[in-house]
């Protein structure tokens, strides 16, 4: 395969981050390229999941993957193998987040032409990420099951901000103690409207589907708001 | 049992922390008090490992612990039901780390006289408690398995600063693709004098009393040191 293409990305200038990821959404919107940032803590398996997910989007959209890390090309890498999507790996240059600014510098060095969904895997971390808003249409996260039923209640923000939450690595469940309703009600608490997919990647794909299709109508329901 | 006391912590006033770090260092030596800084992703495990930790110790040294998060108290109100130890429960307001005036603000609320050791479990995030030197005599870090052999290539700067790495929840490995000996190498990379400690905290203990004696051997060592 070729080699991943590795990006510096600079701090950014703009002072008003939630203008600018307005005006970044307003781009993405003309050039109709839906952008999902996909938030966890480290480890969680947003790279596992993306490799299930890609190839039951594939035959509807063209996808693109930005990878952000503080260092390392591994993710970009597995998923471009795996996915044979066009995929990007981002350094943060030690930065915990990403925010408009950075986002854009992502998008214009994976090139956006032709694509209908970008994916922005964020930096693995579940305060900083959720401060920024990236210009994103839809907000996701995972939080794995080894992660605690009780993560909504120490880290508020990044489960107030996600529209999808995706409980991640449910075929674990013997080995931890994790209560999936407990999970549910505490996410609830921060996010009454949180959309909740279970879902086992590397297993058996399960719960995959299910995030696909709410994925697939949100793309589908913005297109077809456009004005 | 009584209730968590939960202290607002405020931002610092003050500009350069790793001077300031290096005042309360000075402060904590001449009051005899080892100040441990315990980081980690969210849900690797830091709770449990304290609680399996701290009776160990607590033969030898009267110890204290804060609890950092964003919001809760969970962690808190374990350690303290479980271990006996004194406990303060301190919230970050939102910041995703603790620096030496915010740890400084804890140790005045818990109240360090009459402790050896005071254990400070910083909110659980790999990249930015790494950036912050808390004031702390030597820093410990947990990677769980179930985050993967693969975290010192994308988070490089936490490995480098702490003095241990605690491989947590080893019984786990079954159920992952999880390869120890990788793991030694890419923390090695990162920091060749880091000492390893892989274990298993809830499931039966093992290797808790190898990094206890580690933690004993460098207090004794802090104490003897003292001019």
């Amino acid at each position: 395969m070729e080699n991943i293409r590795i990006i510096e990305i600079k701090q950014s200038v703009f002072a008003d981050n939630d203008r600018d990821a307005d005006r970044l959404r307003d781009t993405l919107r003309e050039e109709g390229v839906f952008l999902l940032n996909l938030m966890s803590s480290p480890g969680s398996g947003k790279t596992t999941f993306l490799t299930a997910l890609i190839p039951l989007l594939a035959k509807k959209y063209r996808i693109g993957v930005m990878e952000a890390d503080i260092d390392g090309d591994v993710d970009a890498k597995t998923v471009a193998e795996r996915t044979g999507a066009k995929t990007v790996q981002l350094h943060t240059g030690g930065m915990c987040h990403l925010d408009a600014d950075m986002t854009r510098q992502g998008l214009r060095e994976l090139g956006t032409e032709g694509l209908d969904l970008v994916i922005l895997e964020n930096v693995g971390n579940l305060v900083c990420p959720a401060e920024f808003d990236t210009g994103a249409v839809k907000c996701a996260m995972l939080l794995s099951v080894p992660e605690g039923d009780d993560k909504p209640l120490k880290y508020p923000l990044i489960f107030r901000v996600s529209d999808a939450v995706v409980i991640s690595k449910t075929d674990t469940m013997p080995a931890f103690d994790f209560d999936l309703e407990k999970c549910r009600e505490n996410i609830k608490m921060r996010n009454p409207d949180a959309k909740i997919f279970p879902v086992a990647a590397k297993k058996n794909g399960d719960g995959v589907g299910a995030f696909a299709d709410w994925l697939s109508a949100e793309i589908d329901a913005w297109k077809n708001s456009k004005k």
